[in-house]
């Protein structure tokens, strides 16, 4: 079931250099984790913005929720999520 | 080069559905053409709108501006385009 | 699987009160269909405005936009749809 | 009576991760009193963000507004409060 | 149980002049029987706008509902609706 | 002369318990001051946030600023002003 | 009493030529004898729009509305207006 | 003196052909005029919107307005005017 | 050349007083200045907020942008400039 | 491939000022580094604003989000960028 995401990153700049480093890297880490388990199927950086477009596959909003909510960066993310449904001029095979 | 492009469309309730169906046949036709030239790369469904989410796969602004502009249903559409770039923490292989 | 979905009906007042009236009989005859399945789980008047406020529960994205797509007055509507997750402070058995 | 309630939570990140923890356990308790008491019939989390929609059941807005506004988190709450009626499409026993 | 009601009136320019003051009379007339009856408490004028601002006193929000959905300008009618709780520092006799 | 003003409170959730209880002591006193000089005639709480919905009867704007202006919590208030006439369908006495 | 009134002109692209003329004739004629009153004492156009800024001085909220109400192009304006009060930096003659 | 000037163009889908390729047509011969008389400095089309992103070199506000206000398309254009100034990191020969 | 301008002011409460009266002492000094050099026309405040609307007639954007950007309140201050030109209704000697 | 870019600048007022301005200076020489390589093809201040408008000329989405965001600024940026394309009625030399 796919859901597109638009994640919009407030990062203070104030923020201690090393936290935001940290906070980074772990985000990556786990954003590489669930794209390799095929959940974070698309990660497209908004040209421009410190902000992401993503589509994600999931079971159900609950996976959804607890994927997005334990994300590092997630206490500084403001997130858009739109359900997304097969389009009828889709090509079958798409 | 990626551009993330939101649709929303709207046609008139009282269009003649005669009109309105050759249009969505048109706008169909054109679309699935586009997607197989690799050009619109993916579509989805707004689940509960009559709008779409759109990945355009094109060369320049031009390109792109002359394909939305000449889809059958652009005289309805309200259009919303981001420029995509490559996301740090995309898989390479992504 | 919860979806929230706010709907605000936008009948133009100059609309044939006959065509007017059959939409709604209609309306009211589908959603009750659907409430009898479960799938349009609640049902709410937004007080002193021309919408409601609805939970529905589906299996699949497609099956939300089928439902909303086939309202009799789907071409007059404004949908907002909010995908509902578990909230852990809910009650179990809620 | 009924009320739709919107609740998005505004924690700031750097808040004392104690406060935080014992704000989230406290609130986390009287919302499930309130449920107890059929005060708050529904509470569902919104997939993707630290925000709720719940239905309010009070005799009162005194009676809301007492209930909303001694909640622990409400310092930190941006609420959306929308007055709802029974609909005229509605199942008699819903 | 008080009720803000914010109501801005969206008359085509171009609708039947007959129409339109027949509208406007049993408007008036309706709102004078429930200004007599105690529910229309306030009734104001936006200065510069075709619009008014109300302060309904009713006992359910289906009351409120009936109320404000027949009215003869409701088609034509963009309506805010805010409840309004008894305020700490408002005097007692107030 | 009637005014319509809308105030929403922003106090810092951080800010000293006891210059936040001082300044909400000092409202309340003022606003009792105002009410039992006629001037702030109406004085709601919108039932689930810290705001409320007033109406001034003043002879100025100069008068109103002064008022709005001087009040201890105005460096946390976020103010609408509307201007509100008499309204052709209230009733003579009202 | 001084009123700052911005008013943008909605007139349809596909109104009567004759009567969009004939408005607009009595439209300047009204406001030129406004502003020899003393009433509408500046009087803007908003470069690039069919729109102005206005100042207006009048005794009351009810003349004000009758002013606005009672233009020719009251029905295809849309106005907004803030009241305004004598600046605390403002020159003493100004 | 420059300011950028963005149009969005809002011709209903419904205008007869003849007359949109008219003011079309005349949109474009004056919109040549212009950029050679060196007033219309910079003209760009948003990509996937009727709509474009200009630059207009003009002596006074009046000179702007008119300009802009004799334009073929005007009673269909949406316009936001912004005044440029010379920005302190632009290369002095820029 | 007009132009109106819109000043809000956002001085943090917490703001040191001693620092925020010397910026208003100096800011009401730059400003009278500015209206005695018949550059600063009009200045009123906005009845309720903590904002002015003003008028400012100069030869340039870069001079209006030099002295909006050197006003004391500058950092604090969320700005709006909006062209004017003559108004065709405008009687002569305005 | 040109992109219309607005970017404003919201520096805290109590940052450090040697800091504030060290981050100048570095976004002064980028940015004119920027414009003698041809990439920064316009730079324009907002009148009235810590904001300016930008045209920018670059090969890829990649280059253009790395140039922004390694501005030294960027983490006090609101960027909206504006994809732009040939408009049919530019000057062929434009």
């Amino acid at each position: 079931m796919l859901f597109h995401v638009a994640m919009r990153v407030n990062l203070p700049p104030d923020l201690d250099p090393q936290i935001a480093d940290e906070l980074k890297r772990a985000e990556k880490q786990r954003a590489q984790e669930l794209q390799r388990a095929g959940t974070w199927r698309h990660l497209w950086r908004v040209a421009g913005r410190y902000a992401n477009i993503s589509i994600f596959d999931v079971d159900s909003h609950e996976e959804l929720h607890d994927i997005l909510s334990s994300l590092p960066l997630f206490p500084y993310l403001d997130i858009e999520v739109t359900p997304l449904a097969r389009h009828p001029s889709a090509l079958p095979e798409s």
